[in-house]
């Protein structure tokens, strides 16, 4: 099964939008192990759409399409589609009642273009929107299957998820050879440094695939396994994880779709752990990911976020003379940061961060990029330098990753020196 | 001057990477006017990019490519370009000075795979590269244009800046339609309310146009105005502006590229105020999304993420009986938290959020999704009902969002009331 991916919109073609659909649905289908042959771009125009319709038809079993679902005039998408099917609209009871819901919720009147919305074209299957309301739609013909489904991230995602991908998986099932893939999370080591501690790939994977993929907050490592036998599959991915971990277990956070916060979280979680944030340079940004986990009340004691000098030593109990002898940026005062907070809280540890996320704020001997992140528990009161870069919204990211990487090795005792 | 542009690689299909490139590349093309009529992603297959070259060259007379001039063996273009043209590759001495110039630079050994790159068609200009070694490539045939540049963000943008956007604006002279965009930010209004509150579009665009770009955050609205004498262009957008503005002012709190959060920096920032947060359910995302913004130490005093009641009562100094009567989630507690917030850290203002952000944590008559927001300044003390969705980081999103619009709108004095 081959996939063509169409992406729907003015904004993404003049470069107001960044891709992230296409890019989202790329790397679901590539874990699906299904093969694209082709992503394109077109604008809110019937005839462009149309024409990439039959494009699409004419090279691909399987079309996914975004974009131009909406209730308003220049939402052409599902009117292209009717016309490509030759088919027609029908009311669909099931998403009037989803859109009747949606509003009902939010408080609002239901207004005539959002009913429209529960037209779909006859001959498709509707894909029910959990978070919006526009529905998608699912058309089988001349055994090809084309897929539409709304811009909003989020409701893409969800559909992709929940319908699109159960969908093909059960589809491909004809074939006898099983793929599975799994990801083991990385955090805290470059991509080059994390390939030479791997040692020789060849041997460490005879025949199965590895890919490295790198983001801003660490390397995911993908890996690819084949065989006719299922078993063999998982024999297979556990044997060469356990020699991933042999060699790099240190910088492993997680598995497949685990966030590092969602780790960390499991883990205070299961030694009744409380922890809490006391964040300069990361603004919050630490205390938002902890909450980002649900339950995480539990583990969550409270955050505070000092910018000014005078709020670290009213609230934190940093002392003033530290301050000025080492700056607010320096080792002495991520220790008293992190202290502070564990002790006015209760918590069974404090977390902290102090740094200059930029572009402004450099002074001699400390540049942009400068961080240090304070851990206080029970028994230990430690500090660790960090060098990030020149981006302000990027290096508040990787502070906030390094903060709860260092909860993560503290609470397990992993060394943090290579 | 109609453009397709076509991005190579097997890792943009496979969303490995992100196609920053096609929208840097969309970006500065409408910047200068040139109308894009198609984008499209195509792996790293010799037959598959020739395909593509011959799709674009049937459609458009501009045609921009990027990516697969590297000097390994998965770079394609090059051998593509020559096929397609049906040309040959000559060596170009410039380029080779630009490769061992950057070799030098680096303290590297020129290596033979690196010498060929400066093998460029013989039908080509040569755009120099001031960051890489892989040469651009320019080409003028049958009154059409075709540019081929690294797949390299950096390289490929300064090749855009300093070669073919300045080419381009040369070639164009030839045409007298100027194109202008202009994106009106909203929020707090769904997509359908603010398209019934404008009204007629026809009467209120006559001839120009106006496109709907939800997100989780609000609508932006884009209007584009075409004409050929620039005064009229900006008359127009000012005028339609003025006119959408009249429809649903209190929704829009920006134009083009701003965030909501520099917008509100700026209106605390100008009037000398200062904000202190107090988050229960956001848990640190307001602050976070305040400290975003480069200076905003000099109006965000300092924030609290508060779960606990026991620390709503601690720090916040919210009454204990107010919490047990109306519970953490109620308009009393997040007025109280607000005040709290005010008045202990001596900021101009205080800013509360209290929430069931889901999945778990409804109780009876207090739904998943149920928000209040606090807010206080020295005048006003007041708090405000919300009802949000099912998704947890949604939730926390918009309420955010709903937060700093809060902010806003009181100190602009906009009535919150529809």
């Amino acid at each position: 099964m081959n996939a063509y991916i169409i992406t729907i919109g003015d904004e993404l073609l003049i470069g107001q939008t960044l891709n992230t659909n296409a890019s989202f649905i790329g790397e679901k289908l590539t874990e699906s192990n299904i093969k694209i042959i082709k992503s394109s771009v077109v604008g809110d125009s019937e005839d462009e759409i149309i024409a990439e319709f039959n494009n699409a038809w004419s090279k691909s079993d399987l079309i996914l399409v975004t974009g131009g679902l909406g209730p308003t005039h220049d939402d052409v998408t599902r009117k292209s589609v009717i016309s490509f099917f030759k088919t027609t609209l029908v009311k669909n009871e099931s998403v009037l009642e989803d859109i009747k819901t949606i509003f009902q919720k939010r408080g609002r009147k239901l207004t005539a273009i959002n009913e429209d919305q529960a037209l779909v074209p006859k001959i498709a299957e509707v894909i029910r929107n959990s978070h919006g309301t526009a529905p998608g739609i699912w058309i089988e013909k001349e055994k090809k299957y084309f897929v539409v489904m709304p811009g909003v991230p989020l409701e893409m995602q969800a559909m992709m998820e929940t319908f699109v991908i159960p969908k093909i998986e059960t589809l491909k099932g004809r074939t006898d050879i099983i793929t599975k893939h799994k990801v083991i999370q990385t955090t805290g080591i470059p991509e080059s440094f994390l390939f030479e501690r791997l040692g020789s790939l060849d041997e460490l994977l005879t025949g199965s695939k590895l890919a490295f993929l790198p983001n801003q907050f660490g390397v995911k490592l993908r890996l690819t396994v084949e065989n006719s036998d299922e078993n063999k599959v998982h024999e297979k991915i556990n044997e060469i994880e356990q020699k991933i971990r042999a060699k790099a277990g240190r910088y492993i956070f997680g598995s497949d779709d685990e966030s590092l916060e969602e780790v960390v979280g499991r883990i205070l979680s299961d030694r009744e752990l409380t922890i809490s944030t006391a964040e300069s340079c990361t603004g919050g940004l630490v205390a938002s990911m902890f909450t980002n986990i649900s339950g995480s009340s539990k583990y969550f004691e409270r955050g505070v976020v000092c910018y000014s000098n005078a709020s670290k030593v009213e609230i934190l109990k940093v002392d003033e003379d530290t301050l000025v002898k080492f700056g607010a940026v320096s080792q002495e005062v991520a220790m008293q940061m992190a202290e502070g907070v564990k002790s006015t809280s209760g918590a069974s540890i404090g977390i902290s961060t102090t740094g200059i996320m930029g572009p402004t704020g450099a002074t001699t001997g400390k540049p942009v990029g400068l961080v240090y992140i304070g851990y206080c528990d029970d028994k230990v009161c430690t500090a660790k330098k960090f060098t990030f870069g020149d981006d302000r919204i990027l290096n508040k990211q990787r502070t906030a990753q390094a903060a709860l990487d260092f909860v993560r090795r503290q609470v397990l005792g992993i060394s943090s020196d290579d």
